[in-house]
């Protein structure tokens, strides 16, 4: 039995479309509705036939008994003094933000009484935003954790893990500081990472005429993919975990130097001993199922021919 | 006209094997000879019908006209003092190492008069290695870099690009230190970096019981996916190609540092100024044709349901 019978959805991007689009996939008896700041992306969305429309925030979410904040982390706070006079008691408004910690500290003080407030991040996404790159199965088999501060009501929660379950996902619960922690190490700053380093060959690509791009070999492509991702999505997730980043980024140059030194000292024990670990590591992933052994540096495998 | 008749592989991992596996698909007439160091090897590509696998290198490559050494940049000179009696005047030697200059320093002394030597680099890989990991279709569209040294006879190096054209690959002929160099920044450093994330990540999730493999999410498993490459081969690439990778890793840490700044001090303008030129470089890479703009992050994208 969904809890839900309205589920407004705030911003209009990639999570905010998947969800309407696996809603709609799940056969859910809800209805689905929906605000964009611009213009241009609320038309897109009602093209695109992801929901009721409305041009206000406020107006999306009346009369709704769940409220998804589908926006970047910095832009939460806006959003949720926009909406708080118009949300209904006893609903429930929750969000998909990459950080927890700081949006619960942003949303918080502005939660009307009697309305449930349940954290969520659904850990799934491409490197394409706005609606159209949404995909019904975007949540399929992926984690979305939930991030309940120590005095929701647990039956707000079940709720929501009801709801996320049938668009495909498995439901996690945890602390929020925990969340942002485990999300530096294996979400933030692999991206910042990414990042750097397209920014790096970009530089030298001026000097030796594109010939980076050109011979973009397997590691290269992985890092522009992700490095492709919103920015404007990206810097607020940095600016929201500062503290866990940099935790996190300090741990990184301590190992990265290491394995420098191990080269210019030509130390091959340290770096192979390293690498072999790693790719132990790497087992590990296919193992949890959060990804498959087929290879897909660019390219997939061919099954040999027989003989 | 293909100018080779015998082709010998030594080592019988990934790229010898989708060698003999694209030889065989394009209907050269060649004769495929082998060998690898170890039995267990040579028994499963003789059981992959790689060739005719003998038991010596010497044994493989004599009355080839054609000999790739295609084992760990490290293992090239070995391997090399132990063919140079048993090749024949007119042959040409090649590899697939990713780094040329080491290569090449560690092989021509060692080349016997009359024989031709022209190194190659096939960029093409996945993360799996080993003689079944191999498939025809591994070199298709994928660049493949010569770097001959300045006296070699200009038809070697042109027998060696038909050659690689009717693999499936793209040639182009460029210097050895320059083609260092751009795969320093478009490959090593890449590699480095991503086996350092995951070896951060390794660290600490003994604190958190494998939750980091648990929910790793996009930027974490792409990291995982690099670092799982063959230990040796990478550990050979980082010593032989230290000048150039210890300068590119330089530029990364100066530009990682700024961004972590950036992130100390709150600086936004400053992420998302970076992180919007990352993007664009991202839309050169798939303008090159290396790559496709469909998402993979873990999952296909859908085609959205109509209306």
């Amino acid at each position: 039995m969904m809890a839900y019978r309205r589920v407004a959805l705030i911003g209009l991007g990639l999570i905010a479309s998947s969800i309407s689009h696996a809603i709609r996939r799940a056969g859910l008896p809800v209805t689905v509705t929906g605000h964009a700041r611009t213009g241009a992306t609320r038309e897109e969305a009602r093209r695109l036939g992801l929901g009721e429309i409305h041009d206000t925030a406020a107006g999306a979410v009346r009369g709704a008994d769940l409220v998804i904040l589908c926006v970047p982390v910095g832009a939460m706070a806006g959003v949720m003094e926009e909406i708080a006079p118009a949300l209904e008691p006893g609903a429930t408004v929750s969000d998909v933000g990459s950080v927890k910690g700081s949006v619960i500290a942003a949303i918080r003080p502005l939660l009307p009484e009697g309305v449930h407030f349940v954290p969520g991040h659904p850990l799934a996404g491409t490197e394409h935003s706005g609606p159209a790159a949404g995909f019904a199965a975007l949540f399929d088999n992926r984690w979305c954790v939930l991030t309940p501060p120590a005095d929701t009501d647990p039956r707000a929660v079940a709720a929501l893990e009801a709801f996320w379950q049938a668009l495909g996902a498995n439901v996690e619960v945890m602390d929020a500081e925990h969340h942002d922690l485990v999300l530096a190490v294996t979400s933030h700053v692999p991206h910042l990472i990414a990042y750097t380093m397209v920014g790096v060959a970009d530089d030298l690509s001026r000097v030796t005429e594109s010939e980076v791009i050109k011979y973009s070999a397997a590691g290269f492509r992985d890092f522009t993919r992700i490095a492709a991702s919103d920015p404007t999505m990206w810097r607020d997730v940095f600016l929201n975990n500062k503290e866990a980043t940099l935790d996190i980024l300090g741990r990184f140059t301590e190992e990265l130097f290491a394995l420098q030194r191990a080269i210019r000292l030509g130390d091959g024990e340290h770096l192979r001993a390293y690498f072999t670990r790693t790719r132990a590591i790497r087992r590990g992933i296919i193992d949890a199922g959060q990804d498959t052994a087929a290879p897909d540096f660019g390219r997939a495998a061919q099954p040999a021919p027989a003989g």
